[in-house]
C-alpha cells in the first residue's frame, strides 16, 4: 500500500483575513491534517493551554532547541522568542499526516529556504475594502490605528508573490475546498511519487 | 468577477491503462472541461464521425495548417498525418474552459515545449501485472503479440518522469477526483493569478 510522508504546508495571510476560521474548518473536515503548535518564551495569558495554544518554555530551553537545530524557524519579538519545534512536525509527517504551519511571512520565508519541498499558501481577502471593513469591526480603534493596521496588512499582502498558491477567502467552505485540492494535487506531483510508483517505473525499465 | 483562461491539460498513459474511461467520466461530471479533437488525413472508419472522433481533412489542408502554425503538435504515422488543431483549443480556453489533450508521449513533449504553462498528467496502472492482464483481455492475441504490447506500454510508462503529475488508475472515480483536484489547484498557482488579484497586489503596493 501507498505510505508516504505527509506534506508541510506554510499558511499565511494578512491579519483580519480569516486564517483561524479557515484552518478551524479545515481541521474539522480532515482528520489527516494537523496544525503545528509554536513554542514561546512569553508567559501564558489567561485561558491559554500549554501544548495547545503554545508550548510555553523557558528562555534557556528555547535557546538549547535553537542550538540543537530543533527549530524549523524562530524569531524574537518584544523580547520573547517564538518558533516552530521541528520534532512534532516531522513525527506527524512520518505518520502520513499533513502539517499546517500558520505563520507570518518572514517565518514562511525561513521555512521555504530550509524545506524547499514545503507547499506555501497565501490567503487573500476578496478585496482590500473587505479587509479594511473587517479590521474596523475588530476593535473600536482610532482612525489612525486602523490606517496603520491597513498599511501593515498591505505590506504582508505584497509578500504573497513569494507563495506557491493564492487563495481568496470569499467563503470559508470554498477556501477549505481549495486547500484540500492543493493538498491532494501536490501529493500527485512527479517529484513526490511514492515507493510503489518508483518500483513500477524501475520495473518497467527492465522490460523495455 | 474572476475571468481567466482555462487550462491546457496534456493527458497520457500506456495503452490499456483506461484513459478513455477516465476521460469519459471526467467530461460527464464537469461541464467546464472539453476534450480536444485531433485532425487526421486518414480515412474515417465505419461509425467514426467528423468533428467528434477526428477532424478528417485532406493532406493539402493539413499541410497548410502546419505552415500557418495552426497545429499545436503533429506527427506522421503509417503515411498519415495526425495532429491537434490550435484554434478550437485556444477558443475554449478563452471561454474559461479547461481543454484536455489525450495524446501519446511524443506529442505531449511537443506541447510542453511550445506551451510550458500547460499541465501534464500521466495515468499509471495500479501495477504492471494489472496492465498485462488488461492487455490480455483486450483481444485474443498470441503470447508474442502481448509481450510486444507490454514492452511498448513499459516504454511509454518510462516517459512518465517528464510529466507534472502521476495518477494511479485504481478506480475511475478516484482518478477523476484527482484530475479535478489538479485542475483546481493549478488555477490557484501564483503565476496564474487572475486580473482581480493582480489589481489587489498593485493597489496594496500604493498603500504601504
Amino acid at each position: 500500500m501507498r505510505m508516504t510522508n505527509g506534506l508541510l504546508l506554510v499558511f499565511s495571510g494578512p491579519s483580519g483575513v480569516g486564517k483561524d476560521t479557515v484552518l478551524h474548518e479545515l481541521l474539522h473536515q480532515n482528520d489527516s491534517v494537523r496544525l503545528s503548535v509554536s513554542a514561546t518564551t512569553r508567559s501564558p495569558r489567561p485561558g491559554e493551554i500549554d501544548g495547545k495554544d503554545y508550548f510555553f518554555v523557558t528562555r534557556e530551553h528555547f535557546q538549547e532547541m535553537i542550538e540543537r537545530g530543533e527549530m524549523l524557524e524562530y524569531a524574537e519579538y518584544c523580547g520573547n522568542y517564538y518558533g516552530t519545534p521541528a520534532v512534532p512536525v516531522r513525527e506527524w509527517q512520518e505518520q502520513g499526516l499533513d502539517v499546517i504551519l500558520e505563520i507570518e511571512v518572514q517565518g514562511g520565508a525561513q521555512i521555504k529556504r530550509k524545506h524547499p519541498d514545503c507547499v506555501s499558501v497565501f490567503l487573500l481577502p476578496p478585496s482590500l475594502e473587505v479587509l479594511e471593513s473587517r479590521l474596523r469591526h475588530r476593535a473600536s480603534d482610532t482612525e489612525e490605528v486602523i490606517q496603520k493596521r491597513m498599511e501593515s496588512a498591505c505590506g504582508e499582502i505584497l509578500e504573497a508573490k513569494h507563495y506557491d498558491y493564492l487563495i481568496v477567502n470569499d467563503t470559508v467552505d470554498h477556501a477549505v475546498e481549495q486547500i484540500c485540492s492543493i493538498l491532494c494535487a501536490e501529493k500527485l506531483r512527479f517529484g513526490r511519487a511514492d515507493a510503489d510508483i518508483e518500483r513500477m517505473l524501475n520495473y518497467a525499465e527492465t522490460i523495455t
